[in-house]
């Protein structure tokens, strides 16, 4: 028996089948072409499914289950897509449409709660009992798992870990708040903090390394450049590392889980990032002696989205 | 069957024998009589627990378990006070020395977990499938239930809400950061808050109230002065519903429970501070028009620490 595991995002679809352990049998992928109708979608969900089934040697008797991890909010009672922003989604039936295609029980959530869940199955927090993972990119996603399972809250508007106010006067955020962790430890706000710098010091490895163009300025570009030694891009990474000991610091006082696993675009900086967070994080904490979270970089990188998909029906998502 | 909740506190002990529904069937009090060693506290706290059981006509063959609910946190697996700053205790052996006087398990956690244990059991959110709960005193303690269970975080530290910072560059902290949530949303909050707003009001109904003297500011006065239409002293509410807003907020965006619960001091407000809330908080929240945690004002007062602290032994506390 497998799982089918579907990761939309806002340019592809990725289908895998997954076995019970989370490992990839088979995958595939098809535009998401945004803008379409929600059912052509779909479809071109449900035929990418079925040929990467086909593909594999399986047939739909093999699936224990359909999950599919969506860039937004989803209400699991009822498997609709109740906020889907990127994608132009507002309350879509997408269990009751997918399963023209293949009519197997359908699991949804959010894609960072997925892919956090994916990693406490097969990854670099497996076995945790509680986690949870930040994806840091264009903007900041959070997966919490507790008791080996995905928690995305009790009305599943939980986990929204990016838009925790972390600064009361602070940045204007896209949610109409101000101060949103995402303002501070995605990649968007080393790419803000490193164009300041950039335009500061004309004289810098930063200035250089973009052509002296802020457009061409990217979370990598900062990154590297701070691991060079570039005094103004290691001055942006340090207040970076500033921000994100204090993202920690709020999920420990908070959950205080076993594991808290760093992904998305920047933690692609490995280990340059997580020693500087590692050395740095204790003193941001209440209790400074005693043990806390573990930190880690993600391990399962963009597979992670179908696996945790996927692995959503490998124990049914308790009713609340 | 009979479960002992014992709430220490830094002014008194309070022991109480609970039934299996958190009824108190009978209780007391002694001393805690704080800058004594750790031993005779402890002697003292079994010499009342087998008291009140006599009073109540038990013997020790009727208690199932002993909970004990600590201003500070705890190690589960050894039964170890690791860190109560107000009782002066560190790494003290809570569970074999209170062993000494009554043989049975002894269950030991946060104050303000249990006393939202409590009211998941017989109070507000009996029922709830997951809680916050949030005393408002001097400071803010967190209590977390989910699944039914109380949570204190994977090593024991976690809970601590009114550590989580909400203002990175905000008012210094007792811990040693700056502008954590309890600088916001404490009693201690309204009264410094109150105290400069009388300063500069001569002429308000606050500045009368407390006789001129901002020593007589306390959270109460600044409260019934703003349900009363003090204009001072209603700046002063609203400004605290901001901040308690930003709170919830951030509750709700990282763990979405069921309900949120407002216990302490500050809560006797009542309906007064509950309906500004319940009006302000959605224009705080990233899914406005979605449904979000109910928000409650506490219902067992100051039992609550017994209560809950009892129950700890319903279940077993499950080992991480």
């Amino acid at each position: 028996m497998v799982y089918l595991g579907i990761d939309v995002g806002g340019t592809g679809i990725k289908v895998g089948v997954v076995d019970e352990n989370g490992a990839i049998l088979r995958q595939g992928e098809t535009p998401t072409l945004v803008g379409r109708p929600f059912g052509e979608i779909v479809r071109d969900m449900g035929v990418c499914a079925l040929s990467v089934l086909e593909q594999g040697g399986f047939t739909v008797a093999d699936v224990v289950s359909i999950g599919v991890g969506v860039p937004g909010v989803a209400d699991q009672k009822t498997g609709t897509v109740v906020f889907c922003t990127n994608l132009g989604w507002h309350n879509e039936p997408l269990r009751a449409e997918l399963q023209k295609y293949i009519d197997k029980p359908v699991y949804i959530d959010n894609d960072a709660t997925v892919a956090g869940y994916a990693e406490s199955i097969c990854g670099v927090s497996m076995g945790c009992h509680s986690s949870v993972f930040l994806t840091l990119g264009t903007g900041v996603g959070g997966g919490i798992v507790i008791g080996g399972r995905p928690w995305s809250g009790f009305h599943g508007v939980g986990s929204e870990i990016g838009h925790i106010p972390m600064d009361i006067d602070g940045e204007p955020c896209t949610c109409g708040n101000n101060g949103c962790l995402e303002r501070y430890c995605s990649a968007t706000a080393i790419i803000r903090m490193g164009r300041q710098a950039m335009l500061n010091h004309p004289d810098s490895a930063l200035y250089q390394a973009c052509g002296g163009d802020t457009n061409n300025v990217t979370a990598k570009i900062v990154l590297d450049c701070a691991k060079e030694g570039d005094d103004v891009s290691l001055k942006v990474f340090r207040h970076y590392v500033h921000y994100m000991c204090l993202a920690l610091d709020t999920i420990i006082a908070f959950l205080d889980p076993e594991m808290i696993i760093l992904g998305g675009g920047v933690s692609k900086a490995g280990n340059f990032l997580l020693d500087a967070i590692r050395e740095r994080l204790p003193r941001y904490l209440i209790f400074k002696t005693l043990p806390y979270s573990r930190i880690e970089i993600a391990r399962l990188g963009a597979d992670a989205g179908m696996i945790g998909a996927a692995m959503l029906g490998k124990q049914p998502v308790k009713e609340a």
